[in-house]
């Protein structure tokens, strides 16, 4: 459907254009991408709902399109200025709702303090194709912003047009498989963030395998351009090892499996931050699987715990240093006593990382913690070593935890998370936290 | 895809609703649906982006549905009394932006002043098939407000959210014919709200022979519930009546058609007042047929008049009452030396009426000739006697009007509409407009 | 896919005409149909694989299609006269065959053998759209067969052709349901054989609510043209009238189904006359409704029983004449006593009928009854009155057969009856046929 | 559609089987492949039109694919012996028809002489997938026959049903481009027999720019199964080398393409061995373009010219051996003086052996060349060096031909060709040629 909407602005391009006053058009192209961009805005303001402005809408986007970093950052610069909301008139709405305090006023005072901007986005966003180019769009403002940090109020109109867009109720799960367009394919293999996907051998080993399952959630005006996606492993149990996951699949031999492990989940749209996607995706996943696939009783992840390492060399204390050093000679890669000897102290470690490690507002340290807890998983347990992958060695030595998502339990854990910051853990995790509480005993 | 939603949210509530505490389960269904609505929308403002969010929205949607109107009524009203924004919190906010004028102020008064009723209609859409019960959410309160007119600030906020929504972008064009699913076609016939459609052969008379086509818009949230949908005829000329284009198809033998015309339009959804789609809906039409049939060159609409005859009967003029009483013998439908003798008397006062009835506000008093001027149409010629049906004949005495869209002359005519009130006419119009100055000479 | 199909001979045709040596085009154009058909059959057989065969072929299709009954006639007999074998040929063949018996010789005699008009049918088939033409070629030679019976070994050769064309292997059954495009549903309404669908709410009933359905095959090279329905009804118990089968749907307070039925079988295309899909359709129905709906335990049918009136009439026995009478009469409608008094002397009559009456070969009297016997269903039970409409009272004084296909009795039974003419009779009908045999008792 | 097939198949086999007699079932499983398949084979000739045949041939079709050569070259012979037709019933049939003569007693005739294995593969063919798995069987067939070629007259029977049941009329092109399945398009990859794909990003290169095209013939019951495809680049002027179709799409700089080249054609399934594709194929594409894209002007090949090495060395001339052995040095393709200087020689002999080299029949014995010529395309020009792949060099000295498709000269070509073998040629070809006739010259 996007694409027919786009073969529409297309068509609707060229019939208007061939069509409209030759003046008109020969006249806009002389000028620069920037300028046609400014007129382009400041005729979607003026045309209120008229249809035109599909076509000036395109024309102003295509002009975006064109422009470097520098002019980039003076329209973005200019969106600030120059639509914001009208001083005055927050004033005088303000009193007006003050004197009355009626629902009628505070409606206009509403109208008053809505910067203009987000009407400008909204309009922009009637052309064919402009969602995921006003997604991209902000994409540049954030990396701009980086140098810019004075655009954050700008960000804060496009996240709250964005979490209204992409909303849940207009997102669509689609399962992907090997019978998905290469199109589609080729974009998975370029988004995942967590375990590199090399070629289309190694995709093909994602994806094709009865007991492999990969989702996405997709917005229809964003057509086939995937928003976030979550690779899942059937298999026998809990896995404490992400390279079986990655390799062959199960031996036709193995029982029947009971377990869904999300293995991967990566967001493909960085103008989409903050817009919170992973949640709804994995808990639709859980309920679809649960009523396909009857047997599969646990759902868990097999995740990495990115800021371990770094939190473990940051540990003032002999022990902390000791270990970090043991793991860092690698022996234990290729010695299993050494391995062994290492592990309940890996594990001990990392546990005490996983509950005592915060942020200054009180939260886990780690990141990949706070999205699953805040879902209302739990922990389960510590793999190590889990994962032997370049990066996985340098952010975490090799360790990953399983979370545990229980239907039944998801959301009260939610709550006490999210009230009280319960970490909700499992027996095995509690074990080693215990252990972790005295690591050097 | 909304169907694959709705199926999952089904899966969802079995499968969760069949995990979950069996003790609050029991409970909700023990109170009394407006109770359940009330405690749903309370949890889903404090569940913040949570998934569960999802079956809350969908539980609380359901219970609505429940309600009598006394119950909704109730329900409208504590959104307006507990669901908007909190005085104290704009009070403050108002006097940190008053002091710094910031963008960052600004932007944490217009978050106090959005009435929190707006979060939570966002929260509700979350669930499947959401989107279109909260249109008809918002045709019930339309209902209920000509008797609660206080309401209207709950309005605005529907209004503003809708806007959005349902944006030109998110919009698909979608041609409807005798190969769509008879559940769509159903819809066509009881929306039809222009040249009623009596059965499924009229229907098939629309839809099926090579030169009759109609175009609907929907969105993808609300599936295959069209929007609007315009019928449209190819034919040789511009029409002058209406019963032809109803009845068969151009004969085998006639020449091939030059002019596309839009001889009914109708909105679908009472739910979405005031969110304009016809003007996008004819112009992607127009362009949409001028590629690809480049034979037709015309694009002209055979529209009603629905406000002729009660504006004749009300001037205060001889020659208008004695018209009006020709009219009303109906003599001129059986004697066609009679209807000769009326025409131009007839031509001249629609065209008056077309040019002199206003509004209070200054606009032209028939609302199809201020939905297509407004679009940028001109007005083409009255044709008498053009429908003979007996609505058509009691509002209008049989009056229909062309309007025509030219695709190199609909930006300045919208913009000279939109800025002075100029109606754009073509010969014919203007020859019946300046016999209707003075149609007594 | 067929569209795209004929969508593409257009083109062909267009493309390929229009750049064609003109002479050729006008030349043939100046022909009469059937000359044009006849040299479009002579260039067929010469043309090889030749890919301009496509244009040949769909040629002569449109040629037969102007042809009138007794050009048609002509062609037929054309088609038997100058398309048949070679007897030369075949002598040769044959004595080569003789001499050796070997595999290579009985092939030459097999090529010799085959009339030419299959390598001719075949040619044509090439057309896009020629398969659906070819039925209905097929469809004309039966209905003039009836004059010219010597035309029944051309019919061999389409049957032959027919029944590889249209293995079960090719046929692709679809769900028919209130979402398939009107276009396929007039054809259900047009072919319905059984009860008629009077109007498209009639429709709406047979295929909309939850506890119906329909399913049709259908084949690719004849696109969305039906080729045999089924409708089925899911009910609480094997039903014994059919009014309530045809009005509405089971009301909510009912019990969940266990049972479908059968209610309805069309074939939709007289020139596939022979080619059985009947059983393949039920058979599938049942596999995929057992797999889909596990809680449906019984498969029947609610069937005519077409020959049960005429029968009785001719028996010459004095009790079956004072039942033909007093069935005459209809006082049994309205007089409920007097239908309790026929009622066990009809059920006996119609048992004797169902396992008494014969054709001259054996078989079942009763066409239906044939059908669901040789597919390896059981008889149930004889229901008495149970459709009262115009041509079952006509037809069978009100009777229906009931007819059961338990999976796992059906090879066994398809067997019995067909070696050995075994009917397999359920309590109800045994009990029924054992008053039958004594019933005037 | 197929893929439904199977699914049902297994719902079929599932919920019948587990439903079946256990008796049956177990009985049956205890048995060898081998035994199962013959056993399966006796039941389908048994079964008449019966609906079990369905699983009945998916169970014979199950065990044939467990079988090993051994096995499979027994199978095949016991088609051979015990499923040909019957030499009494020959006899009967035949002394009959030649007292008579009659079209019926023909009918007969055909009938006793058709082998009964062509019924036997029609039985197979009903179970769900069976096409492409008679395909296949008919492959392994092919291969099994090099050391037994008394298999012959079976291949007779599958060849025989495979021309009707993949007649043109079922056949189905789809465009295949970058939004194809990666199920479908892991297939081009493997199948592509000319100019092989090395990997994704080459595969892409040939299917995903704008100036590049694919196509290909499907069948509705082999499904996603390609059965033949076609390469096309489109581009300015008739194409002298290999090399930049295989590398980047047109720069943007070039003018508008005015040729479309089909630079690639390879037939997928072994197992359709005779059954003719190509010719049909090339000119649907041709007609599509040429309708889509009006400015193509000149349909073209650059083709391979397979036995053009080979034949060189055969020709006993002193010349034919220099330039063979001067080729053979590989000088020429660094030293641009030697190409220069061995050009006009390479073009006279491959024009000599484009002309004179025949098969013992006297066709060309180049098999591209008959293959284009059969189809009524003309021999436009000799290009050298055109293909420096190795297979192309060693086969034919880096020579390839272009043929050219011309709609309006297609049909008399193919006439001319196929009466009297008379080569199209261009007028750079008829040049090379002449030179050809005198090379040492």
């Amino acid at each position: 459907m996007p694409n027919a909407n786009i073969a529409f602005l297309n068509d609707l391009l060229q019939s208007i254009g061939s069509r409209m006053r030759p003046g008109a058009v020969s006249k806009s192209s002389a000028l620069s991408a920037e300028a046609r961009l400014a007129e382009g805005c400041g005729a979607l303001m003026r045309l209120g709902g008229e249809a035109s402005q599909v076509v000036v809408a395109a024309q102003a986007l295509a002009a975006f399109a064109e422009l470097d970093d520098t002019a980039k950052l003076r329209f973005f610069q200019s969106l600030l200025d120059d639509y914001s909301a009208d001083p005055a008139a927050i004033r005088a709405a303000y009193a007006a709702w003050e004197s009355t305090q009626s629902e009628e006023d505070l409606e206009q005072l509403f109208k008053a303090v809505e910067p203009r901007r987000q009407a400008l986005l909204r309009a922009l966003n009637q052309a064919p194709g402009a969602t995921l180019q006003l997604v991209r769009m902000r994409q540049d403002l954030l990396r701009l912003m980086r140098e810019e940090p004075g655009l954050a109020p700008l960000d804060t109109d496009f996240s709250h047009l964005f979490a209204s867009w992409f909303n849940r109720g207009f997102l669509v799960m689609r399962r992907i498989d090997w019978n998905s367009p290469a199109a589609i394919l080729e974009k998975i293999v370029s988004y995942e963030a967590v375990h590199e996907i090399r070629d289309w051998d190694d995709l093909r080993r994602r994806l094709d395998p009865a007991d492999r399952r990969c989702y996405a959630f997709f917005h229809p005006a964003t057509g086939d351009e995937p928003l976030i996606f979550v690779e899942v492993a059937l298999c026998q149990g809990i896995p404490d090892r992400i390279a079986p996951l990655l390799s062959e699949r199960t031996q036709p031999g193995d029982e029947a499996p009971d377990t869904a492990v999300f293995y991967s989940i990566s967001n493909c749209q960085p103008g989409l931050k903050g817009v919170s996607f992973g949640n709804f995706l994995i808990k639709q996943v859980v309920s679809d699987l649960s009523t396909e696939l009857p047997p599969i009783r646990n759902f868990a992840t097999l995740s990495p715990a990115p800021g371990f390492a770094r939190w473990l060399s940051s540990v003032d204390e002999a022990e902390a240093q000791a270990l970090a050093a043991d793991l860092a000679t690698g022996l234990w890669q290729t010695d299993s006593e050494e391995c062994e000897r290492l592990a309940p102290r890996v594990e001990a470690w990392a546990a005490r990382y996983f509950t005592q490690a915060k942020t200054p507002s009180g939260a886990p340290a780690d990141p990949v913690a706070r999205f699953h807890l805040g879902n209302g998983a739990s922990a389960h347990r510590v793999n190590w070593p889990a994962d032997l992958a370049e990066g996985a060695l340098k952010r975490a030595h090799g360790v990953m935890i399983n979370y545990l998502y229980e239907l039944d339990q998801i959301e009260a854990r939610h709550e006490a998370f999210a009230n009280d910051g319960t970490i909700a853990c499992g027996p095995d995790m509690r074990r080693a936290v215990k252990a972790g509480t005295a690591p050097s005993a």
